[in-house]
């Protein structure tokens, strides 16, 4: 399955070296510590606790071997390794879950790592890292959001690492949420963006594949995220292409919250709500499937046509709409999404009722196309994996809808075979399919 | 107790009368709904509601005797009334609490707003109403917001509604968290950003006195937080004088994270954090007091120098530190300290620990001048209300700077005595001592 690229550890040194240069660049940042090669501008508290001239030390000196087996430093405050299990307000916590967050200078994460760091998504007894992925130039804004993880005192939040090498950032990941990706250029085709961030994908699933958890679960949140998502499946062939997600959850709230303004009911009386195919403008929401109070949705709303034409579109332009209101894209909405899609995973389904996750169609029951990543039906146990949902009803009108989206998917697949490693990239993408208010 | 001004209904009609102008200047939105006098740009779900033929719209036939009443309507998947008492998820929830927020298109509400409507805050058996309060210029973004908040279907948040008149806005709120406030032109002095600022807290003060909840629970983010605070207090004399806050947690929380980093140990190991006095680089964070896994920061932290001189700069200077390598100011971090601080209040504070919190000085055990808004240490029995602690050191190095800070607040509350029902403002404000980064 796809390309399986032996990783060499002086790559990594290598890769890191841009980091000094842009350090030196700088020149002096204010409160910088003695700087090490690879590492520059992270500042550490070890030097900090050698002052301090009692007990407290204590807690710190495990630090420096830490620091010699190769890892990321962390940041700041999270610099010293605690040991929950000496503590009674902690030893009764879960292992440490650790979530590499790539975009982690951008907006949507700028939510999330809040979200993640609050206890909101894993529980109250789930202690996390949080490693944060950048780009050279988003080095500074990302020692500012170090920072203010730091100022917000979360008593979970136990480490925080930042830099630029996903071989470094990845490591023993037990969560990828990957939400960096380039932003489409003006007059830039969906073919060129495909490549950019292709190559971006096939990057970080050679990373994840030799540095992350061997169980890693990855969230695509930068798009195009299902082609990206199965980039990174046919990079990273030592993980299961089961763990594998592109983000379609908004599209699921969206989808359910108009059913709700529709019919005059609160959001949480719609359930079974599905998101079938591509995040782009040939997804499918499926009013066929869905209930309202659990009954069909065709039998509360009778309005046919709406469900039919508007509906889809409103799900649709709703990020459009939203740039045009609040003069950016939705990252309050996007990151929320995120956490609903991770809670999903890691909670059991209710009863009756399931998700939409964008997941690797190969051994589908529906009939969809084989080895592409498409938004499907999906129910949890809450062990971090799932399950497709197989009792689904269909029709003329869904499954044209799912075979163009399908079809959409297949010709973006033979976009990037270059990074798949199927071959030569033959690339004839009709429409553009962006969503309206997406990057 | 200042200013008792009589409030009329008519005004209230007047001061809406921009929003319809607004609306009509902006000429036809998308989506727009037909439109009402006072509420031009609210979407309300009533109208498709009658479409739905079934039982479902009998849930959301309530609605337009409640829109009669003349309050501010609410937005979207909002607008139907739901009967929580009906439902087997949500009959055991408390009664909803409505938490007034201005300033709500801001970065600072982009993160409270979702944090609040999480749970996080009030807990998971706490159904709220938010009431958006912002500006003519961004209401557009404020029904951004809503569209965000609607599709990240939060279950616990039941009612948005957006408006521009603090008199609507305010209706019924059991919190306000006043966040908005004209930022600091090129040049100006803040002098004239007390005034300016001073006149809206004086406005919003009115209109708390006039329509909030009897006790309503305020907390003043905009700054001068603590001189708006008092302002606040004198314009709403029905309002008991112990329920208005400035915001000092950030300052306590980043003087928390530095004492730790310093110490080399968890942030959560440090405790009973005073900042004292103004929200202003005058501010004193109290390493006399505080305590660092129980014993005095003295005994753990042995450098004096960096106590005295290097821990307070460092605290003050954190903003501005961020904005350099953020490029914005801290939303994130500011939001979690909102949410701290409501915390606080709501949650009985741990045996022996205290927090920050700009309050109203008269009766202060400290000697403290009187009728001020002033950073103190407090404790709560989780009932939203607060006690001052009485058992603190003080020092000649503490008292002095306290003398400073409290020197400070006098001064600026000369400034505003056109807006608090004193007299005639006199103004000599020698030093600029707004804090790095804040605006």
């Amino acid at each position: 399955m796809g390309l399986s690229t032996a990783y060499s550890p002086a790559g990594s040194r290598l890769a890191t070296a841009p980091l000094a240069a842009a350090a030196a660049r700088r020149g002096s940042v204010q409160h910088l510590r003695p700087r090490r090669p690879l590492i520059a501008t992270v500042r550490c508290s070890v030097d900090a606790a050698k002052q301090v001239q009692d007990g407290a030390a204590t807690i710190a000196a495990q630090e420096p071997a830490r620091h010699k087996t190769g890892r990321l430093p962390r940041f700041g405050v999270f610099c010293p390794t605690y040991d929950l299990t000496s503590d009674d307000k902690t030893k009764s916590w879960k292992k440490l879950v650790t979530i590499a967050v790539s975009g982690a200078a951008g907006m949507i994460a700028n939510h999330l790592l809040f979200q993640l760091a609050s206890g909101e998504v894993f529980g109250q007894d789930q202690p996390i890292a949080l490693k944060l992925l950048g780009s050279e130039r988003s080095l500074q804004a990302l020692e500012g959001v170090a920072m203010e993880l730091e100022d917000s005192l979360y008593p979970l939040l136990r480490e925080v690492s930042i830099g630029i090498d996903p071989y470094e950032v990845f490591e023993d990941a037990d969560w990828a949420l990957l939400i960096g990706a380039k932003p489409r250029g003006p007059g830039m085709e969906r073919a060129a963006l495909l490549d950019i961030n292709g190559q971006i994908f096939a990057d970080q699933g050679k990373a994840l594949n030799t540095v992350a958890s061997p169980n890693v679960k990855v969230i695509v949140v930068g798009n195009p995220c299902n082609t990206n998502a199965l980039i990174c499946i046919k990079n990273a062939p030592n993980i299961p292409a089961k763990n594998f997600h592109a983000l379609t959850r908004l599209d699921e709230n969206r989808a359910k919250c108009q059913l709700a303004l529709k019919a005059g009911v609160f959001y949480d009386k719609v359930s079974n709500m599905t998101i079938w195919g591509n995040h782009s403008t040939t997804q499918v929401p499926d009013f066929l499937n869905a209930k309202i109070d659990g009954r069909p949705v065709k039998e509360v709303i009778k309005d046919t046509k709406w469900l039919e034409e508007e509906f889809t579109m409103t799900v649709q332009n709703r990020g459009g709409v939203l740039i045009q209101k609040w003069g950016r894209s939705s990252a309050a909405s996007t990151s929320v999404s995120i956490v609903d899609a991770i809670k999903s995973l890691v909670t059991p389904t209710p009863e009756g009722d399931w998700f939409s996750s964008g997941v690797y169609t190969t051994g589908n029951p529906y009939g969809i196309a084989e080895d592409i990543v498409f938004s499907m039906p999906c129910r949890s146990k809450g062990d971090g994996d799932y399950e497709l949902v197989s009792d689904v009803l269909m029709d003329d009108f869904l499954w044209e809808r799912i075979k163009k989206t399908e079809a959409e998917l297949l010709a973006e697949k033979k976009c990037v075979a270059h990074l798949t490693g199927e071959g030569i990239a033959f690339c004839d993408l009709r429409e553009d399919t962006m969503l309206p208010g997406e990057m």
